[in-house]
């Protein structure tokens, strides 16, 4: 193996594998990037055991100024190999397999001897087959997962709840996750798909976090592939392989309600305000809740909240529109500032029944595709 | 108290003095923001056992929009209190003594009812007289920190060594320190000083680290004034106070030797990078040292290091003069780091005696008034 390659390139691709290595693993290979030339191109790869990256530089392409002198294969260090190549200080780096399994990284006067690892026994990444393809936008998908993941539970208790349930049926993608205190479900209607693809399929919350933070804000093409126990997301040179969680995911769907007596609507991020200020002494309290005190009839929306060592905070709530029964109603302000972040700068509707029942929030724009939902916590 | 504030304005205060409180203290009243409000003027107050920090608030500064109803003065918990202010929702901001201790804070819509303490209560601040003053540029002074403090020792064993030795004698500052394994001695003329004036103080390094951060980087002008167990800062509407190291500081003078056999000049920067890179792998190896191979009959000089778990190094360093004995010499790599970045981009020339003695580094350009030096350490 010999290769040499434009070294700030390299590290773009480097640092995509590298979010799937982490130096605390059970199989100590994984602690390594594989790297496999061919005369035309490289394949780094990166795992752990639930996320796979695989990055392909193409020689083709002259970003990268690549030139292979010859084939192979090696797994080396991931932390060490991308700290020294990050560190190097000509604008080309020169990777050379000398002698077994050992790495020569030249670069300017600096030269790297580095102790690798037999390729052939990194693990085999999963095949999947390309039956089960759908393809849809990179920044629609992102704002799925952004819409979605903030309702993952965190508790290791329902391991289940650690994923959001995807389903496809009739051409209708629907992301759903909650984690038993509130829920968050987007509808997107996909565009020429094949009304026989269909999936139900519960993806790691920490593989979409990873997988968004790869991906770009544009409208750039990303291919789904979904297998048994696998899905694959391709897009760019990037391949993302993500396990699956295995069960059977709660119904949801009866979880929303269909009718309010109270409805408020304001602006997202005015309102993100007012809660965040208002967090600062729930938090201090042992409960560490806020209060919503609404009068439709007085037109008049009051949030408050007190810690008994450091005070008390109230403040008027500006609405754009308020009807419906009195109501007081408390919650935990961070899921209201989870469920306000994800709605960005839009206006949004919030649907009470009663002061202990689930409430929605819909943007007021479109209130069919996208809803939150988040229990109150009783008080008295 | 009643006073209403620019909130912009008032928060950079706040965060000045901020710097002095912390949330971990034996005395509780000091984990509040005192606050003296006159009529036209405000003096916010922070302190923990080691610094007092003073921000006076003038109304005659329009930038402030202050306006004074009440004079008054009381102590707020300092956390809570920034933060709210932070968080508040208008340009403005009233704050209002209600009853007792109570503060009441409001912007826009919001209003939060905080509970406060006696100012009276508060730790009073030492007297200083201002017969031991200099002045000086803020520039000079945060040079002079910024090259000796990183000598300072984070050791609890010798606590005379956690300062740094500040002498003043015929119009020469001289400042100093060591943690045994490395020192930097840092000298400044000072224009303008009665000859009568002397002081030799040792000040503490996190007291310098903090007033170096607030200080600006332009030449206005610093006051220090000292006394028998404390210093004071004046710059801008900021008075500093830290309390000083009681004890003798160890002689430092006769130990930066004054001949050598080997020189070396570099660019520091480039020599930065290189000792960087080889530190990759020193890390990894149970005596953390990069070694110097100095060849000035071959005008070569290399750097090395390995690791038995990762692999090896080397590197053939640019030099700009080269001259004396050959040489071989190993050193722990962070200490040349702090000390290679402390010259900033200046070319260095690095002067050697033997392999077990001590090293120094100096500016070229100026080989008189800033020298730093280090201790190798024996391989073999």
């Amino acid at each position: 193996m010999n290769f040499t390659i434009n070294r700030t390139a390299f590290i773009s691709q480097l640092n995509n594998v590298l979010r799937a290595i982490s130096s605390k693993t059970t199989i100590p290979i994984l602690t390594g990037l594989k790297m496999v030339v061919d005369t035309d191109r490289i394949v780094l790869t990166g795992s752990n055991s639930d996320i796979t990256i695989e990055s392909v530089i193409d020689a083709n392409n002259e970003d990268y100024g690549l030139t292979v002198k010859e084939a192979g294969a090696i797994v080396l260090p991931a932390r060490f190999f991308s700290e020294i190549v990050k560190k190097l200080p000509d604008k080309q780096v020169t990777i050379e397999v000398t002698n077994g399994f050992q790495a020569e990284i030249t670069s300017g006067t600096a030269k790297f001897q580095i102790n690798g690892q037999d390729a052939s026994n990194f693990p085999h990444l999963p095949e999947i087959e390309s039956d089960n393809t759908i393809t849809l936008a990179t920044d629609v998908l992102k704002e799925v997962i952004r819409q979605t993941v903030i309702a993952v539970s965190k508790q290791e208790s329902r391991p289940i709840l650690a994923g959001v349930h995807f389903t496809l049926k009739d051409g209708l993608l629907t992301a759903v996750a909650t984690d038993s205190h509130r829920l968050a479900q987007r509808k997107v209607a996909l565009e020429n798909v094949d009304n026989s693809i269909s999936f139900d399929i519960i993806i790691p919350g920490k593989s979409l976090d990873e997988l968004s933070g790869m991906m770009s804000d544009d409208s750039e093409d990303v291919k789904v592939q979904v297998s048994e126990n696998q899905v694959l997301f391709i897009f760019g040179n990037t391949h993302f392989y993500s396990r699956l969680l295995e069960g059977n995911y709660p119904e949801t769907s009866q979880l929303i309600p269909t009718t309010s007596d109270t409805t408020v609507e304001v602006e997202a991020g005015t309102f993100l305000s007012s809660i965040d200020r208002a967090s600062l002494l729930s938090h201090e309290s042992r409960n560490d809740v806020v209060k919503l005190t609404i009068q439709p009839a007085n037109q008049r929306v009051k949030i408050s909240s007190d810690s008994p060592d450091i005070g008390t905070v109230e403040e008027e709530v500006a609405t754009t529109a308020l009807e419906g029964q009195d109501l007081e109603i408390s919650f935990n302000p961070n899921y209201m500032k989870d469920a306000l972040r994800s709605f960005g700068q839009s206006t949004i509707r919030i649907s009470f029944t009663s002061a202990l029942r689930p409430f929605t929030l819909v943007p007021t724009e479109d209130t069919e595709n996208f809803v939150h939902l988040i229990t109150p916590v009783r008080t008295f």
